[in-house]
């Protein structure tokens, strides 16, 4: 019998019922067979032995797709499981899942008495090396409940038998390479050879399932590469990443800090943290003033009854903080600016001459965010957001979402963001009136609307279904760092359920009321994870516009301090940030020591320099780029200030 | 028999025991014995009609005087009343207290089943005229309080006797002018001819002793002068006030909004507003860039612990808004900023090579004020707060306290505040370790240095002692808006205290621990009150650099509207807020909307202007000022911006 197997391009090719989806890679290319991970046949993950008995859709899952490494991953995880069983022949293994890349795997294991050690890790590497040499085939096994539970039974392990338990009858599937078994539902990548780079990162404890009540078992971190090469720049970007870190380098450079007294995921900023805030709202303001948006400025509360017009109440109200009582009302800190401001539009009598209306405001929200998930700036419960709210009419929407997405990228530029999607988040027509607001036409029309703008826009963006919010399709931003980590920046969000649920309308140009269409953007998002991704991207080297310590003045000797107090005098007036360092220190050290605070120019300072009216310039990074008078270095860093250059 | 009377001056003359006060005013001259109103005997307010039987000291008070108004006032209150007595002669009375300049007095009244009209307001005026310049003398009984029950007892008069119930045994003294009698402590003036202008203003209702339980009283309001000429300026005081009042005005010119959804005393910055919020946040960074101030952004909320390490909780607990419970524990909303800022001067350990260390924020602070005290932007319930505090050495104090009031006075320039006043409230060294902390030689070291800055800095002033703050002396600054009015901007304060129960500390020169001072100040207040205060001061007609509505471009007709956009384009690009005025009205309509707006500038537009590239430009309330070319008018505009000049 003959069957069709349709691939993601459309094309049509005819097999054997039986062919497997490795065979249907092969009768493509070689290529494909060897890169080949894993298939998704009829929208399901399947191994690529699987026997496919009837017409299809088949997509080849390889290794640059996140379902790839979740396989190849999940795959690394039973290898690793089969070394421990080597080297403690008494261990028992609860469960082994794959990590969001780039984080790899674990497996959470009872070790008996036994203790692992950090040698132990090198001696279970070695093993898999071997084992994944010896080029073992996942082989899938499909047996009823009844006989699984009989072989865990005789194997004596608990904690299979109590995962079994949870599993409905009918049959299990048990996945086996080299000399280990597991209970598993796969699938898994063809075989152990493709595993090439191996490396165990970390040893922990972890509770079982989770209970602080339960045994604690040892939970064992690794991650695995196709090739030693794609290892090594891993763990180069984890390197890389420590030195990063927001906290570590936030701390350093007197940006930020917390304190128990004021509370947890309540960040100080310092007096440097406090210059990167200003300068971002100033590029923020004046984006918005030359996009005509108009700023308010909103109290940090308001009453109950402000959010159960919203719909955020009840729902949301686990992730807002308790309500304060008060004159016997209850009064909440706002989780979001939106209310406020409809409440600003609402306060005038709106015409359609006024539209498109954009309210803008770097308004500061509060949100209640469980104590273990706090996270440095990274998530936190104090946020300061670059809000607006975009009140049109539907002919206006278009533009005005183009106008948005235009704005984001003009950040990206500024701040060197080479890699962004779009995530459009969309409806599903079955759900409309239950999940989504019941305007079928809006829906389809705005996010046509949306769809056409980002393809224009040649923005790249992917489709997701059935992830739009209540009120509108959602358009989440993700950007990548200068080492390639993934930050989820901004939500951009089109609404048309507000405007109603406010009653908030205008005149249009029949004199007749109608409800305005609202667009959520923020699209330098919070000052907090914003200034954390930056602070990770630029690894501390604010270019100079945005850098607390743009210029320090570095006297070879005292004898230049009257020199160096007048230059000092003349960038200040310029409008520049500079320092001198009066150490009484070598200077070898002082620059040293300026590089390292991440001063962007250094200019030192001896008797030649002070003679000429000039001084000697280094740049960070770069050292000496020359000796310039102060007038030059005054027009250089003004200009390099105002157009907002980044550092080369 | 002989005694010494001792003047303000620290002259003493000789008297005859029993001499009159007013007997001494006229021994000085006889324009002091008709211009003093009630004389102020050992530190006592007293009749000038009281026999002086001991040494003493004399002190005569005037019109100018607040205890002078308040006795003319409370005298006034007794005429009245005699007037009413006449007209209504069931009336029974309650109180008849004068109020805080320059309000005048009122008096409770229990006209029974009567009502009054606003003719019977102008009678009654009319009758106080005449008993006015029947110049009775106040003539002051002491009686038994016995005989005084029975005299009020006789008159049925429930509210005296009320009254009666509350005074000690023993002598009380009762008032007679003319045929009414009054139970009165008093002082009062010599006689009614000195009330030369009256005026009755208001008629309202007051529940007797404030309690809606009990009968509504009809309390008649009135105010009185020494001479029509100063009743006439006062009238035209109040209708001036009438149309500068802040909150007619904020509406009009769309600064703030109040919204029940939101919650009273919580405005809402409109578009208009946030741009005068911006421009006087500019002028304070600048000021404080110059000043070597450091920003710094803090949350809007703290546990509970910061406040009990303050001292403001329990004590300030009622004007705080009320706690949120989370993760087991209470956080509050900040009703000041220091607790924040000392963290962050606690965040890294500190050398006094960084002091002075002025910590700035224009934090936004939450108090809990009672509903009816509410008013308007002056008194509300959030607060935008001009916040600093300076970190500093003893030796360091001195200069740093005449900086900060240099930068008052350099604001009260730009603002053209004329008249303004220093009350400095000292300690009282009878309650150190009390009401005071117990640190005598810093109080006295401190309010000597305060004293000498504020002397050699020519700054009037007035001291009062024990009213400083607990933590060191107090300076609160009076201003007087451009109809004089007067408000209380902000408080300036020495703080000893809160250094030390924060334990702060940093290394001195000797390498010690050493407390740091703490000045606490906030020269423009909040933007609540100073733009509340500013609105009235300009009478909304701000000048250009902090106007909303900086110029508004009116074409002659739709002709020439290209030329118009192109204007407002250049004027846009060089910073300046600009709007067109596109109705097709006629000009002179436009023209007297756009100065009802508040615009500073109006370029008219016409073939002629298009034609040379030139606008004809109008000044708010000056009228045509002569046609320009549009560089001109930039350069003009700009210098006038940057220079932050006033309206002339």
């Amino acid at each position: 019998m003959s069957i069709q197997i349709t691939f993601p391009d459309g094309n049509v090719r005819q097999y054997d019922a039986g062919v497997t989806a490795l065979d249907v890679a092969r009768s493509i290319s070689e290529g494909l067979a060897r890169n080949v991970l894993v298939a998704n046949i009829n929208g399901q993950l399947r191994d690529l032995t699987t026997a496919i008995t009837m017409d299809a859709t088949i997509n080849f899952v390889k290794w640059d797709d996140e379902d790839g490494k979740s396989t190849f991953w999940h795959s690394s995880a039973h290898l690793m499981a089969e070394a421990v069983e080597e080297l403690f022949p008494e261990a028992k293994f609860w469960v082994g899942p794959p990590l969001k890349s780039p984080a790899g795997f674990y497996y959470d294991i009872d070790l008996g008495d036994k203790k692992i050690s950090e040698d132990d890790l090198l001696k279970l590497e070695a093993l898999m090396k071997d084992k994944a040499k010896a080029n073992s085939a996942y082989i899938r096994k499909e047996i009823p409940k009844a006989e699984a539970v009989a072989y865990f039974t005789e194997k004596g392990d608990q904690y299979k038998l109590d995962l079994l338990t949870n599993l409905e009858d009918g049959n299990i599937s048990l996945y086996t390479q080299g000399g280990f078994t597991d209970l598993c539902r796969g699938p898994h990548i063809p075989n152990t050879g493709l595993i090439k780079a191996i490396k165990l990162t970390n040893i922990a404890g972890a509770y079982w399932k989770g209970d602080v009540n339960n045994k604690q078992l040892t939970r064992i971190y690794g991650v695995t590469f196709p090739s030693q090469k794609e290892l090594d720049a891993h763990l180069a970007l984890l390197e890389e990443a420590k030195k990063r870190d927001h906290r570590k380098l936030g701390k350093e450079l007197g940006i930020f800090t917390f304190n128990d007294d004021i509370g947890q995921g309540l960040p100080l900023w310092m007096p440097n943290g406090a210059i990167v805030i200003e300068e971002l709202e100033r590029l923020a303001k004046e984006t918005e003033d030359d996009a005509d948006y108009k700023r308010v400025v909103t109290p940090h509360i308001a009453k109950e009854n402000l959010y159960l017009t919203s719909g955020h109440l009840p729902y949301y109200a686990d992730s807002m903080y308790p309500p304060m009582e008060l004159d016997g009302e209850k009064y909440y800190l706002k989780a979001m600016n939106c209310p406020h401001h409809h409440k600003i539009f609402d306060a005038e009598h709106r015409s359609y001459k006024e539209l498109p209306l954009r309210l803008a405001e770097y308004g500061t929200c509060y949100r209640y965010e469980q104590s273990g998930e706090l996270f440095g700036l990274m998530r936190v419960r104090c946020l300061h957001m670059n809000d607006a709210h975009i009140y049109c009419t539907r002919e206006q929407f278009a533009q005005e979402f183009r106008a948005v997405n235009e704005m984001y990228i003009k950040y990206f530029k500024i701040f060197g963001v080479e890699k962004y999607v779009m995530r459009l988040s969309l409806h599903d027509p079955a759900k409309l009136g239950k999940k989504y607001i019941d305007e079928p036409e809006l829906w389809l029309e705005t996010e046509q609307m949306v769809r056409e703008v980002l393809i224009e826009s040649n923005i790249p963006f992917v489709e997701v279904q059935d992830e739009g919010a209540f009120y509108g399709p959602k358009i989440d931003v993700q950007i990548w760092s200068a080492i390639g980590r993934e930050f989820t920046l901004a939500t951009n969000q089109v609404d048309f359920a507000q405007g109603r649920r406010f009653k908030l309308s205008f005149t249009n140009a029949n004199n007749e009321p109608e409800v305005p269409l609202i667009i959520h953007r923020a699209p330098l998002g919070t000052h907090e994870r914003f200034i954390g991704f930056l602070l990770e991207h630029y690894a501390g080297k604010f270019p100079l516009w945005l850098n607390p310590r743009q210029v320090t003045i570095l006297p070879i000797s005292d004898k230049f301090m009257d020199y160096c107090k007048d230059v000092q005098k003349r960038l200040k007036k310029a409008g520049i940030r500079v320092a001198i360092d009066d150490r009484n220190e070598k200077i070898g050290k002082k620059i040293r020591e300026a590089e390292l605070g991440r001063s962007s120019y250094m200019l030192v300072i001896g008797e030649k320099e002070m003679t000429e009216g000039k001084a000697a310039v280094r740049k960070q990074g770069k050292g000496d780029i020359g000796v310039k008078t102060i007038e030059e270095i005054i027009t250089d860093f003004k200009y390099e200030i105002e157009e907002r250059l980044s550092n080369e």
